[in-house]
């Protein structure tokens, strides 16, 4: 298996759009065929929806995008039950030729970060994740085993940096050294990124970094070449196709873009809302999918992936 | 039932002390006859020893000590079958009488984090944790709906502040606008804790303050009168009882006190090795629990609980 960087690559370029699809199911947003299913409120009932929904979604997302994103904590508030959902919903979107990086944004110290890092990431772990997503407020020490396992386990990680909600900058824009945080994390994650470089350019460890700030975004892209970006932020957070395009290099790449909710409840949103409606929520899935793709090939260097 | 900041200070008073015992369970550390289950390094297998071995000290540390501290990537790392596991280990120890505080170091924004915070805080949530502990870099948004929930479900949180890694230096002693990063998020948290004040001077939101930084734990004693200290670092980290006698308010109360391997691994460690060893590794555990509430009781404020 190929190291984590070259994965993706190879990835965006073979479906020629950097679109990260997330899954982050909630029992209220289900289209109404599904939700009947939850009407009983137990968490055992809501998992099995879940999982059905996520799986139906990968299986119109699978070959035009090139990874998804489950959000933990929509699977972890059902408890146990849920964590079930998680895996298998992990499972079946690799093998439906996805890649998955895992929303968990974990941290911890020493022997605990190695615990995370152990469970999460690589497809031999027990949750098969080709990535994760860590905080950085424990330090440098506190990623070290982190990226230390996904390096040997060909899996990516990716370190929050600037975050897409407006409380962020209470404490990443703050300014030490002549820099705001966010510029300290960035430069320990390209240090992590140039150490874990793959055949490409771009290295395991990645960072997010939210479509609502573009300033910030042309700012650590130029600061960042090893570093692979994953932009939250992009529709519902306000984010547009013209906001993200400096996330990418040159060339096209360098960047994934997430977008949840304006896909996986484009049934619910204008104009997927009036064109198909709740019955037939997994076109409006296909359809806003496609937009966003065609919406980043023309607005961004994405459309130069050959 | 009572606000978490009345019921924790009611179950330390009780206890007339303040340990948190740290549930944090490793394949290779168990007593001999709890590894031969784990032989086949089939998750399950390891997630059903696990679960033994925490019932067991359980059953010695209940109304020794008023609470219990999981570490949920011990469980995470097993996949859902450790997840079932911690489940079953959070409703047990309760049953027993101990309050539960789950470190899982979570964090997200908007929706997400009330995902988090619906399945994690409180006895009638999925997970029924009294206490989680969150990461803070996302910012104050980020920690809002954890607060709202944990003062609704009548539970705790534990913010992130000054970690007791050498690491965690580099993101929070930066000094920003005169004083480093940990008092931003500092005074951030002691303004929640006065928001949830239960009927102690206590609130609901705390702070994870490590044993081994004890100049930072006395000064940000002094800014935070309102905030509970959940302080890690005690005994393998290399902090002594006097290194955490900063933490308590003049009156013994205001802080928990963690250990893990120290009190769970003691068959492990000296003088309990010798005098136990794996075959009465409950003993130990015994042993060394006391050993720290006595330390406690002679070296810090703790002694004057009544």
């Amino acid at each position: 298996m190929l190291a984590f960087s070259d994965r993706l690559e190879a990835a965006v370029v073979r479906c020629r759009n950097p679109v990260l699809v997330g899954l982050d199911p909630r029992a209220d947003m289900l289209p109404s065929g599904m939700l009947a299913a939850c009407d009983t409120a137990q968490p055992e009932k809501i998992a099995t929806a879940y999982e059905q929904f996520c799986r139906e979604i990968i299986d119109v997302v699978a070959h035009r995008v090139p990874a998804v994103k489950p959000q933990a904590a929509f699977f972890e508030e059902l408890g146990p039950a849920g964590m079930v959902a998680l895996a298998s919903t992990i499972r079946y979107a690799q093998e439906q030729g996805l890649m998955v990086i895992l929303d968990g944004k974990r941290n911890d110290i020493g022997s605990t970060a190695l615990a995370y890092a152990r469970g999460f990431l690589g497809r031999e772990s027990p949750w098969g994740a080709d990535a994760l997503t860590v905080s950085p407020y424990l330090g440098d020490d506190s990623l070290q085993p982190f990226v230390e396992v996904a390096a040997k386990q060909m899996a990516g990680l990716f370190v929050l940096v600037k975050t897409s909600n407006p409380g962020g900058r209470m404490i990443q824009d703050l300014v030490a050294d002549g820099k705001p945080i966010y510029r300290h994390v960035a430069e320990l994650v390209e240090r992590m990124a140039v150490m874990t470089e793959g055949d490409n350019q771009y290295g395991a460890v990645g960072a997010v970094v939210g479509a609502t700030y573009p300033q910030q975004l042309a700012e650590l892209r130029a600061v960042m070449p090893h570093t692979w970006f994953l932009v939250p932020g992009f529709g519902s957070q306000g984010g547009t196709a013209a906001d993200v395009a400096a996330a990418f290099d040159p060339q096209g790449r360098g960047a994934i873009v997430n977008n949840s909710r304006g896909i996986i409840f484009a049934h619910s949103l204008q104009p997927y809302k009036d064109r198909f409606g709740a019955a037939r929520w997994q076109e409006a899935v296909e359809a806003a999918t496609n937009d966003m793709i065609e919406q980043l090939r023309t607005e961004t260097p994405a459309g130069k992936l050959v």
